[in-house]
């Protein structure tokens, strides 16, 4: 029999205990969760990164990964993208009522798995039951505390005219990947979600590179929008060229089939980098060293002009402009 | 015209940045949050507590407080009970396709309003939207950072038999305010939520007495939940005395009304503590110093017997069991 979340899971007597003990703290467990108090408590000293996402992801689990490793990833990478070293999580989930304790299951697994690879803890967590038809199976917020080493600090205030932006591999895998698998939509494809922790190959860049900008993670709104935020922040003008950006073939044909710009479309493994012209090199041969990063590339550059302005120069030569997506292009994926 | 959250507020592009700006950055505004990177960064030295906290509360306003206060409090008051003073929130807003911006706004004034009374900043966010029907309007998230001073170590562990529990004030209020004002049950009636900040009665408790042992907030779940959990925790019996208990009448008349027993209604305003007896009459002194705890009484006491058992000494004079509740005697309200 398929047991299942009940309302009374979230009531906070003994079946809530017995959920929470069983489900989610035996299989997370660590020193902090174990003490079973309402925070956590730890010694922190230094320069620390703090940062929140929730995960609203549908479906559940898609290819290249699921709503548990998602959580997961898109921590430790806000984390990595200010130079922390990511530490410690919170986990709250919100479940609805008829959740399938198998498919919890399954998620906690996944949370286990990639928060072990991270090099990080859940060291705190809440759980809430709500109505059936309300919060989509599941949603999942995660907050993250991470340390930054002396020495690195890392705004997207810094990043110069001239400065390089290099990114670490194949552009608008995840949000493709997921749309790949929509019910409404479902087409075959060999297409997977990049969903990966970022900590080692930023830790990796910035000791090599201590001179490195800004890092960025290209989620939600694609790449398009984290180099129009960054043009807006630095007060300086983007140039990109088209034929440097890494994108798979597949991702190309999903894109032309559903009429969605890849450069929109959210990546969950991706990082971009500001780096000065003259490190540049080195920066692509660290990369090029690292498991996440061997498809690295020089995507664009920053230039003197207009605050703010993203220019592509595409494969035929010509220029055109890079907006901020102004309403939804995208079909809702998170 | 009463403007809407729509699905594009979720996309990450304009129109989200736009909604994050104006309607959550500007009205709670500080240093951290407006650097807009994906994480906050700040020195911390010392021991750090970490908490997070998921609220689903239906509805967003009720007499004496909102998801906003409610979001605030619940965080600050887990840090509070490790004794540690509440310095830094993540909010991450799940909105709900449709959601009226007035209500956002009163939401998001009331978190500010709050995290002022409380010392704390919100120094990092996320926004997601998702479809109607989903979400009920809109659940919050907050985690939350906070110092232990120096020599502070509070733990259900430490109880021993002879301490004495202590509470702030009534019992109840929270959890029944919310059913008297929820559409189906409306009734007349003047019962307030306690909700409210304890972060500075705990310091000025901890201060005055530093050998109390542990704290705690009866939320979900009530007194009942959290005495069965510290009688858990300790391995000691832990004896009740329904005489004193402190609640206002408005609370055991709608209880009685609806059924329910105030032992297990949430309360959000309230703590417990567990304090070595020679140490009591101290503690009772500075509480009712203090204006969240004018009505503090001594309600129990720790004792030799069964770990994990709890028993109340009725106003008959008779004894009976309060036992952890098992499935879910409340409506559920968060």
């Amino acid at each position: 029999m398929d047991e299942k979340i009940l309302l009374s899971h979230g009531a906070g007597g003994r079946q809530a205990e017995t959920l929470i003990r069983e489900e989610i703290i035996r299989p997370l467990q660590n020193q902090w969760l174990m003490r079973r108090e309402d925070s956590a408590v730890m010694d922190f000293n230094g320069k620390m990164a703090f940062t929140t996402d929730s995960h609203v992801v549908s479906p559940l689990f898609f290819p290249g990964g699921d709503i548990g490793r998602l959580s997961v990833c898109g921590t430790v990478n806000d984390l990595a993208m200010a130079g922390a070293q990511p530490l410690f999580l919170s986990l709250g989930l919100i479940m609805e009522e008829g959740l399938s304790l198998s498919v919890l299951r399954d998620v906690i697994a996944s949370i286990r798995k990639t928060a072990e690879t991270a090099g990080v803890a859940v060291v705190t967590g809440d759980t809430k039951v709500v109505p059936r038809g309300q919060a989509d199976q599941l949603y999942i917020n995660t907050a993250g505390v991470g340390k930054i080493p002396e020495g690195v600090n890392l705004s997207a205030t810094a990043i110069q005219p001239g400065d390089c932006l290099v990114i670490n591999g194949t552009v608008g895998d995840h949000g493709l990947a997921l749309l790949s698998c929509r019910e409404e939509l479902a087409f075959s494809t060999t297409l997977k979600s990049d969903c990966a922790p970022l900590h080692d190959l930023t830790a990796t860049m910035l000791k090599a590179v201590p001179a490195i900008r800004c890092l960025r993670d290209p989620t939600r709104g694609g790449l398009a929008t984290t180099i129009n935020e960054w043009a807006d922040q630095s007060g300086c003008a983007i140039r990109l060229w088209e034929k440097s950006l890494p994108m798979r073939p597949e991702v190309l044909a999903a894109a032309e089939m559903l009429g969605l710009d890849p450069l929109y479309s959210a990546n969950e493994g991706k990082l971009v980098a500001a780096v000065p012209e003259e490190e540049v090199d080195r920066v692509l041969s660290v990369m090029r060293d690292h498991p996440l990063g061997k498809d690295a590339a020089v995507i664009g550059q920053a230039e003197n002009g207009r605050a703010g302005r993203v220019v592509m120069t595409t494969i035929l030569g010509t220029s055109r402009m890079v907006e901020m997506p102004a309403g939804n292009p995208y079909p809702r994926i998170c």
